[in-house]
């Protein structure tokens, strides 16, 4: 690291000072397995002085919606990194593995590589973080691992997209590992917002996290005029008064609570428990807001 | 990180040679979402070359007393290090964000540091370890990080607890991120000891751990003089004779074991088997000893 | 670490340029208590420096022959390091305590070492890695953890493998922390093939993953001459026709597939779907596959 001379340009890919950068990862690969396992050491292999991040491995298995949604609400806390990414349900067959390259404001705190498939779970964060300045099609197998002897189907996330991203990490410009793709024709999922109907604010759940919480796909600007006791109709057509309130612990004890949450995102909560259990929700599950007394 | 002068002397609050502290993380919140690895982004934007150590994060969802036994029964290993513990029902109440400093004996291995809630998740740690030197009260925002645009609840994990921590590690000082607070005003958990009554030794379960061992607020020292088979009256009064053992490995097949255990307490065991579920207990409970025959 | 002199010879156990070998845990731990920080704590005391990579806490409790067909899984990607390992239901029994050196070729990529109780665990992976070049038993006390003051079980985990684990990945030669053993006196774990009879291939379900698909103990040589639609016989009698394929997306919907999958094993699978669930398979259980119309 010393040196009398000046340091050389910091690599295309690297971090500061030319150190790898972090690679962050998430899958749907759950901790029964060795399989987050693997992938750490095909990285430990490629890359062993590269920081990793594991951001979650209990995405539900192959949802590819959930991933995205999860990556999605990461995006303001990302550090430059590579953001290796894994929910694949279509592995092995035609659908194309590939890398992107966020395209930051200058000086906004670095570079943001991202890999997986193309099946809509990178957009969303890309999106948010600053939209796409260059994607590749990683088809270019010297960049890859060979599969072990005898192997048939492919593990992506072990055989492509860990070894890609460890190179990323390491500098290697985006350029080298695959062909250059569109932007524009890579798969995107859809989040849509609610919508202003005649009977209310139509939301749909779009997480349910570990503690009960159902986040609605609504935020602040979406609830004003509803007043501190907003009515809400569950998909049974059952009714139920909301609380109105800035956290958690101001719901009254017994009361479901709507908030906007440290994601700036609309949610149902009840203190120390669980509103989906309560309520009966699940992801995807559509609710109607609207106005109760006392509203503007 | 070459030079020819002298090193610097170590900053206040950094491990050795000026290097970040570790950070040791323990929360409730599982992993079936992003919160672990937002702390781990935190920590990796802040304090990118401080070391971070997993503890636990399934500590059972609000529950401060588990994770306070949890960080008591860690003290004894802990490293020189900040730890960063985060079981919050109160978040976004008027419950304090504080940092303890540990009074470690000089040449004791170092300097100790606990960041979190001050509802009693890191104030037995801090007695077992040494006792608390100082305590700050986290009532500068400038050591937080702002809210996402259009947040309304509080992360406290993430925009208060993690940057603190961060910050500690890189050697700021515990004076610099809070106002000082009275260590005698710091809120305090109550971890009872067995009562000898009449009819025998009254003791709780406090934990169960993943193997189904059940241990109970009793060391050795209460123990003696119970012979080689005590036993145990079950909450709801049925009566179970115990093999009191020194290893799980030597309770006899069948039989409920009474062993002190690797942490020098008190367990129920079972050779390869779940005592808890063999008896139907719960964290919580009472259970009464008393001698069985051949007793001293 | 500076020095104006050569650098010293590489110590023994050590990774490139002295620096610490990587430290890879497995273990039955789960993640619901602190046993796993309680390793992570142990190796960041005796080796901060090292890093560790998680294979997996998941093995089935108790499950040696679980834990050692993961290992065994694992052995292509492991990286030059220190293996600890620990699934130990004979703790604090007179099973041995052990630390091996794997004979790899010159040039393969480096040293690695394995860290655990002789019971079954740790001799597959040195046998798939290249065999057992080096055994001792861990005799000598200098180099373990001193248990806390009062405890009585020993938490071998803690107390034993990881302090050794932490001086082999510092250096230390494997001569200095234990007394030799004669490989050949190791306890092994059998791994049978498949049986070629005169129904069919007798096999055993050796794994069931995150994503249910059931593996066997066959490869694609053991597979030849079945033909695009072998039949498969399930421990209750019931016959099911298979869908021979390359990949998880090639099976038909509704269809149950045969495949060779990422580590070169027979698998049974269903596209995004529980192998296992719709066939009602547990590991262990045993299966007879024939061929059906169509096989050469």
């Amino acid at each position: 690291m010393a040196s009398s001379s000046p340091p050389p340009a910091e690599p295309a890919g690297a971090g500061a000072a030319g150190r790898p950068l972090p690679i962050c990862v998430l899958t749907d690969y759950g901790a029964a397995d060795e399989f987050v396992g693997v992938l750490h050491l095909v990285l430990a292999r490629l890359a062993p002085t590269a920081p990793v991040v594991d951001l979650t491995h209990e995405i539900p298995k192959w949802d590819v919606p959930a991933g995205a949604a999860t990556l999605r609400r990461l995006a303001p806390w990302l550090v430059p990194s590579v953001v290796l990414a894994v929910v694949d349900p279509g592995v092995a067959t035609d659908r194309r593995a590939v890398a992107l390259e966020v395209a930051t404001a200058p000086g906004a705190g670095g570079r943001l590589l991202l890999v997986g498939p193309d099946n809509g779970l990178l957009l969303s964060v890309a999106a948010e973080a600053g939209g796409i300045a260059r994607a590749v099609e990683l088809d270019r197998p010297n960049w890859h691992l060979p599969q072990p002897p005898g192997a048939g189907a492919t593990f992506a996330g072990r055989d492509v997209f860990a070894p890609v991203a460890a190179h990323l990490s390491l500098g290697v410009d985006l350029s080298e590992v695959g062909s250059p793709v569109e932007p524009t024709d890579l798969v995107e999922l859809d989040f849509p917002g609610p919508v202003v109907t005649a009977d209310g604010l139509s939301c749909a759940v779009t997480w349910i996290d570990h503690f009960g919480n159902a986040q609605l796909n609504a935020v602040a600007a979406d609830l004003e005029e509803l007043g501190p006791n907003p009515w809400l109709r569950l998909p049974g057509g059952a009714v139920q008064v909301l609380a109105r309130r800035r956290s958690f612990a101001e719901i009254p004890v017994g009361a479901v609570g709507l908030v906007i949450d440290s994601y700036g995102r609309a949610a149902l909560c009840v203190d120390r428990g669980s509103a989906a259990a309560r309520l009966g929700l699940a992801v995807g599950d559509p609710v109607l807001i609207g106005p109760g007394p006392g509203a503007g």
